[in-house]
């Protein structure tokens, strides 16, 4: 079962709770003889730490990975990788008003009904600070498959929408701005929007999309592994996310079949790409993209009428220093899940047909 | 690993291709004592079948279930539930014409190239025949869970959607109609619609929403088995998925936290239910709803240019006898599918805290 | 998790019950490519099926198996291996007097505790009519693993036991007398003992031994899936097994290091293998050998005093065509289950380091 | 998959080698509300601990655990349950001798050549060091089957050998001697073995066996995870172990069937228990009783020809500190690895019928 791991070849297991001493996981399966370059993975847990521009959370923390085992003299050696990262940054008494009110559209509520007890600090174990594990984890899997190129960037924040297709786009740009939109334009008007928020006290939504190049064909297990279910899967892990879509999506629904089609040429590549780069479940090749939506965050800076444990009405209004829109922040994130999901299923490959 | 395999203490394990002798399953961990209502299995699958009426492909199989074991004096026994379907109407010469050519935004291309050998006939194992098998399943399923109401519909075909909001709508008139959309008025359009696009040899993308009642609160684990995070990955799994939201979903994305939060009501249910059920992973006690994409139907009765797997210029022309328009076939698949996840779920939160 | 469900890249899920309609199973994870001879997975069977000499039970059912899926044109798919073997021959007459009896030493008690209903037929699920399954699952396992040659027979019964090194056996020799044993002398004497037991209208345990030759280096997987665990889970899995123990064993706690320790050659080959060709769980190359210990089979053909589920005493006397001594059939399952190890192990090992 | 993950509901996954920074583990699937005794849990670990006795290896190590999430305000929280041990300890000087030697009948060799590199500091992730972790989780499994009693001993070391049955035994004198024999003169002659083994600079092999009392019913899943299966995995994971034996084991073999069968009561327990408590892979609620078999530890204090990775004929002599027997710190982790595989067959069974 593993209620907290995550793939199948390449396995990650992860545990730690928002406020408690480090958060941390064992990273399994990944193949001796990589070379590994740490400082590469440190660089992406920078991108997702708070605090790193003005349109995220204010709270400072490093968040600095200690990897324990697994890698030795600069290569991995085929063990499990155990890493952790240390809570330095705890400030519990932001939340000791939290004790025993649930926080709306929090999973308060939920985690005291499963389990009868719930770490509330910061949200415990449903707090979105685990997605650090899953950058340091997505991270080593980027440079298992360093041959394939993997880039999410902003599509929308609020109304604000992108609506340009990602081939017009340069990715180099990504990093270029606050909210991580290769689009300088739109990347301006988006950011401006989520001041304005934040000035409200509130919070907003957004999307993500994401590419990857230079995929190789035959990646992706059906019937129950296929490879856009996986990231489907993958994806909604992720803390606010609502929905999912890849290739043509949701508008695919209201096409014909021969619009919709993506005719060969002879080289199997394929005229159009509306099926996203998958079909069947398996990598065809082409470009996988696919978009994911955000919710606004739960936090707001606003009172909001509430309940407790015993079902009394109380109020609450956010304290603590937190996003007031998960998008930026979320890029790297949806990166490493897609590193991870895909580099899962380059392993499992190796064992589908003889040779 | 599991290639072909569900579910975690539920777990389904299928084989079978279109054309071959029989197609099939394994339900494992479904619990004993269970009293299991066999015709009930097969009214779901008759739900499923081919040719039950015009909008649908005119091919007739009987797709009767057979069970071998793990059911005894009518009632579960706790041991493997094994199952066969044969495939009485192969009619496999409607095939033969494709050996050896790649139906665009088919699988051929992508099995054929994973594998080096594929089973072309009627898609073999990439076939949506694969779905009755989900659907016995998940009928069992569905009686092990009783207690819980799953309904799915059609919500759009095309461009004609269904704008009302589910509790506004009759479930009990679903199947009182052929496109299995629960307002009389819009059903009629959508038929239309799918007979119009058939007349053209084409065929038509749609959605459909599915809606959970009486759900308990509790289920769903995560950090990577969060309940929308496996609904999503079972919806993607169903052929010509595109996509999957659920709750306030994409629409989501455009609002602001004050207006998306759902506020408590002192029994713990809320005011609104943008969440669609389920916070942190874990259902909340209120409705779970969502919505899935699915593509126009690939096989069009037009000529097509393609190529072959030599990399050779050809044609195809969609034979045998295909549907126009997957959506309503797909509404029994979406409920069995549910149903599978929220058994095992079920059965995995008998063991998450001591009593 | 899986019940039913056995290995992980290559993973065997298995139903049916002694008297049920049919057993069967699901063999996923198997690649693609492989030519099948369906001829010599029946041969297996045929080294497994009731009936088959005098000094087994004299049942008789001719134990065909009938491949479903994953099989196209002599060659595997990639896609899941579906198969049944139906029960032609059931006399469930002869179980009807168990109906609500427990049988001494059976699971007939524990089944009917742990799921408050058990099949009575024939021992249900709990029949070691199952192992036929894993016989169909090995020898297509041993046709992927061609290249390692594994051998079992039975090297004691009762107290008659072989006491010469595997070295010094003609393995050729094994199917040439009804008790699968090398060493014609002993072979006899084993049989002659087995007669001498049934005319009692009793049972005799045995042991068997397995050679594993032509085994490639590093196969296994620790820390939790060492090779010798794996071997041991799986014949610990097999009806009335009480032991397991691989190369030097539970002699071997009476050696000093210095005695027991394996010198290397300068190829990496051993000067002994007391380690029995596995070193920290991985192979070494050398040859593995392991020995299984059955105890005697539990239905004898004297009467006994046993209880019913109301917990009243009453008799019991075995009715219906038994084994008066496992070890014979056992040898081809034992094979069977070590080919389902060793070929799991194969196709995990090529995704353990980058090449 | 999972390399180093153990269990299914309960579930561990591991990583640490000898001499890296730390040790740790990451156990899930343990249920909310469990209260926690941490000095307990240390105190489990102090069995296992270098340094102990004169009679074990005369390293120092504190093995401190330090719980990182799980556990808030004194019990479980449902969620996955992080832990580290520090390697306070390394001197990895005492290994720098070996970096390039495969010292005989250790996982030098194989490691080397399934993953290409090895960390060769104290064996890397095959150092035995890796059964601390195994220790923790057990100690917390313990705590979770409290009702359970797990009791293991040394039964032989060497040729001297405890002859009387379980039940003669008073296990409380097992702490009162540093081999963990309960029988106090046994105990003197054992230690004085490896007194005078180790003045030799030699090792010696031993058995430990262990005794579960009261039990409940019903523990044990088959037909793939049957209890004794999983003892016999879990013990075979177990560093030095050949053999596995439950109930009459390899005796059970020369036994006929009418000598073996175990008898009923009318209360549904047996008089006689030559089943070892396990009848078809389910516990029967008679004691379970299992005997697990130890090679003599590997490294000797001798001069050992052998050969380096380029295979090349050099000498060996066992530096460091090392136990002249690995037994009498193997009994905790025997009493952990049975408390894991119970508490995990604990709670499958809350899913395998309805109630």
């Amino acid at each position: 079962m593993a209620f907290n791991s995550f793939g199948n070849i390449l396995r990650l297991t992860t545990f730690g709770e928002s406020h408690g001493i480090a958060i941390g996981g064992v990273l399994d399966g990944f193949p001796a003889g990589v070379e590994i370059d740490l400082k590469a993975v440190q660089e992406e847990l920078d991108r997702r730490k708070p605090g790193q521009s003005k349109i995220v959370t204010q709270r400072k923390e490093p968040d600095t990975v200690e990897f324990l085992s697994g890698i030795f003299e600069g290569r991995s050696t085929g063990t499990s990788i155990g890493f952790i990262i240390k809570n330095t940054n705890q400030k519990s008494k932001d939340y000791s008003h939290n004790t025993d009110v649930y926080r709306p559209s929090h999973a308060d509520f939920t985690y005291d009904k499963k389990y009868g007890i719930r770490d509330h600090r910061g949200g415990g174990r449903s707090s979105a600070r685990e997605t650090a594990n899953w950058v340091v984890a997505g991270a080593l899997a980027k440079q298992l498959i360093s041959h394939i190129s993997i880039n999410a960037y902003t599509s929308s924040v609020g109304e604000i929408e992108m609506k340009q297709e990602y081939q017009h786009l340069d990715f180099s740009k990504i990093e270029s701005n606050d909210i991580r939109c290769p689009d300088a334009e739109m990347a301006e008007k988006m950011i401006d929007k989520i001041k304005e928020i934040r000035k409200l006290g509130d919070t907003i939504g957004g999307t993500i999309s994401c590419v990857v190049q230079n995929m190789p064909v035959g990646l992706g297990e059906p019937i129950f592994h296929k490879l856009h279910a996986e990231l489907g899967k993958a994806m909604l892990s992720l803390n606010a996310v609502k929905g999912f879509e890849f290739g043509s999506g949701f508008d695919g629904t209201k096409m014909k079949g021969s619009q919709h089609n993506d005719l060969f040429n002879e080289d199997g590549s394929t005229k159009t790409n509306l099926s996203g780069g998958i079909q069947g479940g398996i990598s065809n090749g082409m470009d996988i993209y696919f978009r994911v939506a955000f919710k606004p965050v739960a936090t707001i800076m606003q009172n909001q009428p509430t309940i407790n444990s015993k079902g009394e009405a109380t109020e609450i209004m956010g304290k603590g220093r937190h996003d007031p829109c998960v998008v930026p922040r979320a890029v790297p994130v949806i990166e490493a899940l897609t590193a991870l999901v895909l580099a899962d299923f380059y392993l499992l490959n190796k064992t589908r047909k003889i040779s």
